[in-house]
Order: C-alpha cells, then sequence, then structure tokens
C-alpha cells in the first residue's frame, strides 16, 4: 500500500463536485474507466452479498431515450459515460448460495466450513420484509455510489449523481422488469466543462461543528 | 489537482477490508483523523441537504456500552475511533431554508436568487411519505459512508463498517431520542492487528461481467 497525502486526498475531495456541464468532446480512457468499474465491484456491501447489478453506457441512442427520463438533464449524454445503478429487488437462498459458493471458491475454504454463514445470512435476511430488503439493498448501492464517486475525483474524473429521474422508465429501456434488479440512482462520468459556472463556486457545506459530535 | 494513478487506487481498494481485529494500540494521527471528518462533511448528497450527523466517539466508556449493543464485536472498542452515522428523520422547511441561507453566504449569492432551487426542494420533499423520507436520508448517509471507507483506505486506514448494531439503543447512548436524528449505521476506524486472519485472505467479489453490463 502507497498511501495518499491527506492535503491531496482533501484536495480531490474539495475539487469534486456535482457536474452541471460535461464536456461532450471529452473521454475517459480505457484503464481509467475499467478501474472505476473496478471500484464498484470492490465495493464494500453487507454480508459481501453485491445486491447490485451496474450498467455502463455508451450507446448514443439509449442514452437519448435515458434523457428524456431525467428531466431532459444533458449530464446523461453529454458526459463521457453514464452509470446506472441497480439493486436487487430481494435476496433469495440462490443469491445466498451463490455468494457462499464464490467466497468458498476464492479463499479455497471447504463449503461446509461455512455453513455458519450461511445459515446466519439467511436467518438475517429471512426475518426482513419485502421493503426492508429493497432498503438495505438500495442502501448498499448507495454506498457503492459513494465509493465510486470518491474514486473518480480521485482519478481526475467528474461525476454528477443523478437521482432525479425516473427509474420506472428506466427499467424498461434496461429491459430489468423481470430482472429482479431496480434501477436506483446514476451517475455521468467525465470531464467538466469550461463552461460550466458551477465549476468555481465555493463549495458550500454546513461546518464541521455542526455536523460532527466528539465523544 | 493531482491526480493518483489508477494502480495507486486499485491497490488501496484491494488492500481495504472489513477488518474483524484492530490493533488497539495504534491511533489515527490528529491530521489524518481530521482529513476523514472532512470527508464525511464533504460528502455529496440530494440537493446538498447533508441530512445527517456523525459521531465521533474516543470515549472507553461509551464505547463500551455501544460494544454492549453490537453484538459485542470488539471492533466497537479496540479501534482507534468510532464513528456513528446518523440520518435525520425528515427534512423540514427550516432544513431547507438553514441550508438555502448557507448556500446564499458560502456563494455571495442573494438569498432571493435561490427561492426556486428553494421551492424545488420543498416542492420535492413536500412530496415524499415519512417512510420515503427516511429511507432518502438514509440513503444519502450511506454514500457518506462510501466516501469515508474509501477515504481511509487511500490514507492507509482501516475501517470496520458496523450494521450488526441496535439503533435504537444507540440513540438512547447518544441521547437521539429527540433529536430529530437517528443511527443508521457504524464505522470503526484504526490500524488491522496482525492476528486478524481476515486481513490475508484473498478478497472474494463476483466476476466484472457478472456485476456490470455494458451498453
Amino acid at each position: 500500500m502507497n498511501p495518499i497525502t491527506t492535503q491531496d486526498l482533501h484536495q480531490a475531495l474539495t475539487w469534486r463536485y456535482a457536474t452541471k456541464v460535461f464536456d461532450a468532446s471529452k473521454k475517459i480512457d480505457p484503464t481509467k474507466l475499467e478501474t472505476l468499474l473496478e471500484s464498484l465491484r470492490l465495493s464494500p456491501s453487507s454480508f459481501g452479498l453485491q445486491p447490485w447489478k451496474f450498467f455502463l453506457i455508451e450507446n448514443a441512442e439509449t442514452r437519448q431515450q435515458l434523457r428524456a427520463q431525467s428531466w431532459n438533464q444533458p449530464q446523461v449524454t453529454d458526459a463521457s459515460h453514464l452509470v446506472v445503478l441497480c439493486a436487487k429487488e430481494s435476496v433469495s437462498t440462490e443469491d445466498i448460495d451463490e455468494w457462499i459458493k464464490c467466497l468458498a471458491i476464492t479463499q479455497g475454504t471447504p463449503i461446509d466450513q461455512l455453513a455458519p454463514l450461511q445459515g446466519m445470512i439467511q436467518q438475517f435476511t429471512g426475518s426482513m420484509s419485502a421493503a426492508d430488503m429493497q432498503n438495505w439493498n438500495t442502501r448498499q448501492v448507495y454506498l457503492a455510489l459513494g465509493q465510486l464517486m470518491t474514486s473518480a475525483a480521485l482519478l481526475g474524473i467528474d461525476t454528477c449523481p443523478l437521482e432525479g429521474i425516473s427509474a420506472t422508465a428506466y427499467d424498461q429501456i434496461l429491459g430489468l422488469e423481470t430482472s429482479g434488479y431496480r434501477t436506483r440512482v446514476a451517475c455521468a462520468l467525465g470531464y467538466r466543462s469550461d463552461q460550466d459556472k458551477y465549476a468555481s463556486a465555493p463549495k458550500a457545506r454546513f461546518p464541521l461543528d455542526r455536523v460532527v459530535t466528539r465523544l
């Protein structure tokens, strides 16, 4: 591990802002793009279940369709790439089995030794209502969004998280209706335009002692 | 901005794991700790509303009390620091006004010019049910958790996200009952012990083409 300095980290987090106008001519290079997809894949999740699917959308026509379902926000079409973050609706026994199998293979652990973990996850998820489970999975997706946005900033790539989208229409366009996954949020990735007046606006946040209590 | 390399980013994200055993003798130095608190403060949130409060807990007695409400997980007491992430239960007109005022002051904008934004936020939040609003705020807190954990990894600091906690008991211990905030998740921060067998386990994740679809 080669840690970065606190100054570099702070600078990247301050540099980041919700980009409103992207430079449509600037594309993210393939190595950086793959690293950002890895940041999603490597994101933490409860029990490691990874209750998500991510769409990386370059296709111009699809992005036009999505833009029409996003209050016509230009970021959807103009950013280098668009990621749509989807959450699993529920966590089934099969999902847990798939994860336990992945864990066993990756770590070279006999699957029997993972039975207690498997049982614990089943008990935990089995006690949740359908609505609680949806919310739980959606929270994991937001954690992944946080990892993606922070990772992008550190690579000097701009982002704009997009909640103002019709998730139902996105589901239709992406063919998710019977998939068990649902669109939760999107994120445009690319490079800010020098026409974006928000790029130079001072970052507005409550003071630290308003949001942090020390005990 | 001084971007880091894709290799350094990928290495940090791979190095990170949910630390089970912390080295209780190792403390995070003050500069790094303040930068991590800044990573929470600077986190993105819907409309910039920052519907959250974070507790940074060093006090040993409080942490013992919290550990008893966390399935006795040793990370709660043994890590250098514990952060408890709380979400606002609802977003009130006063909350929106406070944010608009902060924005106006920081950016030197006459408050009247922000009236359209203020109206839009009010309309958006006004149409949400109480449950939807709680979930919405909680998702923002998970985004902040993502930014915190990724930031920590880049500084070479270990973390363990903690969902297995009694949020209601945490609320009592932290005196949150009438505050309008509720405990949603916690995160231990510090340094892994060389006794933690999970530190050397290969990272288990589904393959990229299982979680990412390219269109």
